[in-house]
């Protein structure tokens, strides 16, 4: 097969996988009404049983995730609050968008998640709410217990991340801090019935990462928190206050975060409508259709993008010389997201750099064509989403005076696509599944 | 399945790699004599057509190799000379076999060449001669063009590797110095017919890589070799004598190495007897013949050993939650080696830091063991091999005051796995064909 055509596969099998996580798309393929019947997932809901019903949301997609959602509910809906990032909203007629701050948490955010609750104070045993939560969720849906000020908060993050503590200590502690997180939405939405609709922007899908899993059983305690400002020695450092809330936590003198056998949850139901498995998946079923030989190598892809690059490198190397691990014409496809330890002062992305990296290691083979891209559509601080490279990238690049090795130990992997033509460039998709990485073998 | 189940499981597919990649069996495997009839592949020799059979060699397996050639040939041998490591020799009775230096070559590995190139002198059309090339044999088969000295020949290999040049640019210097290397070993056997039977320790088996490809057809030229040094501007730094013998060579006074054209070769046969592929292939059927679904990765895997381990914990994470790229139960099979940036103090290898960065990422998973060792028995500075793990590693190693983030840091693998009783020792194997690693979901 021409390069060309392993090129055009590419971007084809790459873009299905996107669409997959469009968050129209998402919600209709989860989300469906008819004759008045609700239908999420395996569960459905007649509507005639329920007083009102209410959206509220947190997260970059949730604006995008509102459309669909009024459209199919229309004036069904009693009332809303949404809370998204500035510039990440979109034309609604029915459903209420608050921007607010990203990643650092602002009053914007801290007023419309007051207005959420506000909202949620309203309902009652016969009312249905559906909640939207995406990538961002966390710091767009802040909330801290009332004896404590955000800036309180993000002392506490910043402690927790100069000792390097885990996420899942990070995320013990931020829970019993807030008044949302950590399965406290759900709470407040109790007696209602709740459907937490939710795009995943985390390896592994775990519920109660995602948006610090507001709808969600908590598996830590107070004590866990407290145990953890003790094995890193940082209760002197963080605010008095905090550590108050923390100790009248575990005395018993504050509510705990509602557990697994919570009656809250009996009425609540989670679902994720988009991931990066699911975007994954579509891929795979593209590729299929193309007729590739397709393999899911792992939606759990973390590590130093261009040593996991070579990884991909060695499979597609492997593949022309014995047909392992999928014979040809091959698609690999992996998702997840890797990490770049900035060494240079160039500008890029992790796929661009990834791309960057495997062509280095491909440079000179035949039929190999690779791909990487973010599936919101941005990658690192640039306009491109990704790049794409196949034997022949290096030394069309060297006959433009550029040289690969140099790019990359610059971090500079956008300057090589660029002059290149070789950019993935896609605009905003207003959804974020993570990235998507493809190994064609023509 | 049990995790003591999957760990004796993971033992026996990872000896049965190596057992494919022993020197006696794979020579047996694929040099069988019957009825005076030699067979190599897909060649027959019929003895009878042969005045004499003489064996030459060079590389760390190459006495062990030897063995099974004498107990095959017997009395047939004429004369031989093998070169190996101090230390890699084993009891033979008839081939004669000279022990040497490496990494850094000596005087005993230039006397073994000349005795291999004086033999060669004796032998005619109606011989046979059979090579036995094995890791290593570059450094053992020295022989410097007679105007140079071996001081000279390591300091160009010194100069090119200052400069960071490509192993291609490095090894096309020194075959364009050498007596034996890029073909010239074959031009010397010529006219007698050469069997040359090799055990690969090169990712890909690349022929002309393996021990500098003293048999086979060379691409690069004297010109190449000009070009290289001045591409990196160290005609000044390299000896005079070099130079000008570089120098007559590219104005055509000197003979090139011979070409794929070169009619030597058309009574040359060059045989891959053992390999990484090999043995991974061999390890697949032990886990089909386990009752794993099985797949192999890749042969080719290079890059940061600790990243390289992440994203097969992240395939061992895929197969757990949605069964891809294999479905349960599970053995991934890959190849190639690894490296290590040395940052710490600690004791290890590349297979044991694997599989420490590995038993982080799976810390908690059911059903799930890794393993890596190198064939050749030896993981960096230790007795050990290799080591393995399993969800259980990082918990077991806590109880017994061991933290694994510190010593993988530390590059302190060998002294986490040796208390846990986790290292997988084999003992010498008298072969290497670089590491294996497993990820097996039971």
């Amino acid at each position: 097969m021409s390069t060309k055509k392993l090129r055009k596969d590419a971007l084809a099998i790459f873009h299905a996988g996107v669409k997959a996580a469009d968050p129209v798309i998402a919600v209709k393929q989860h989300f469906r009404l008819e004759d008045g019947i609700l239908s999420v997932e395996n569960r459905t809901y007649d509507l005639a049983n329920y007083k009102g019903v209410y959206v509220v949301g947190a997260g970059k997609a949730s604006a995008a995730m509102a459309q669909p959602i009024e459209e199919i509910l229309g004036d069904r809906i009693r009332a809303s609050a949404v809370n998204v990032k500035y510039g990440h909203d979109v034309p609604l007629k029915i459903i209420r968008v608050n921007e607010a701050g990203h990643p650092v948490p602002d009053e914007a955010g801290l007023k419309g998640t007051k207005q959420i609750i506000q909202l949620l104070r309203q309902t009652g045993d016969k009312d249905l709410v559906i909640c939207l939560i995406s990538g961002g969720g966390s710091a767009l849906l802040p909330c801290p217990v009332d004896e404590l000020t955000l800036e309180n908060k993000q002392l506490v993050t910043k402690c927790l991340l100069e000792v390097c503590a885990t996420i899942h200590e990070i995320n013990a502690v931020r829970k019993h801090i807030s008044k949302v997180k950590g399965g406290q939405l759900a709470r407040l939405v109790y007696p209602s019935t709740l459907i937490s609709l939710i795009l995943s922007d985390v390896i592994g899908d775990k519920l109660d990462s995602i948006a610090s899993g507001p709808n969600v059983p908590d598996t830590s305690t107070f004590s866990d928190c407290l145990h953890i400002l003790n094995k890193y020695n940082i209760r002197q450092k963080i605010p008095a206050a905090v550590l108050e809330h923390l100790e009248r936590g575990a005395r018993g003198e504050i509510k705990e975060t509602p557990k697994a056998d919570d009656p809250v949850f009996k009425k609540t139901q989670n679902v994720i409508i988009g991931s990066n498995i699911l975007a994954v998946k579509a891929a795979r079923e593209k590729a299929q259709e193309l007729k590739y030989h397709s393999l899911i190598l792992s939606s759990f892809i973390e590590g130093e993008t261009k040593e996991v690059a070579k990884v991909h490198a060695a499979i597609a190397k492997e593949i022309l010389s014995t047909g392992s691990p999928v014979p040809r014409p091959a698609c690999v496809i992996s998702g997840g997201e890797t990490t770049v330890t900035i060494r240079g002062k160039g500008l890029g992305g992790r796929n661009q750099e990834f791309v960057l990296a495997a062509a280095i290691e491909i440079d000179g083979l035949e039929d190999v064509v690779i791909l990487s891209g973010g599936t919101d559509g941005t990658d690192g601080p640039t306009d491109a989403a990704g790049a794409l490279a196949d034997g022949e990238t290096v030394r069309r690049a060297i006959a433009q005076g550029l040289d690969a090795e140099f790019h990359l130990r610059e971090n500079d992997s956008y300057r090589f696509f660029k002059p290149l033509g070789d950019l993935l460039i896609t605009g905003p998709t207003y959804t974020n599944v993570m990235d998507l990485r493809l190994v064609i073998v023509g």
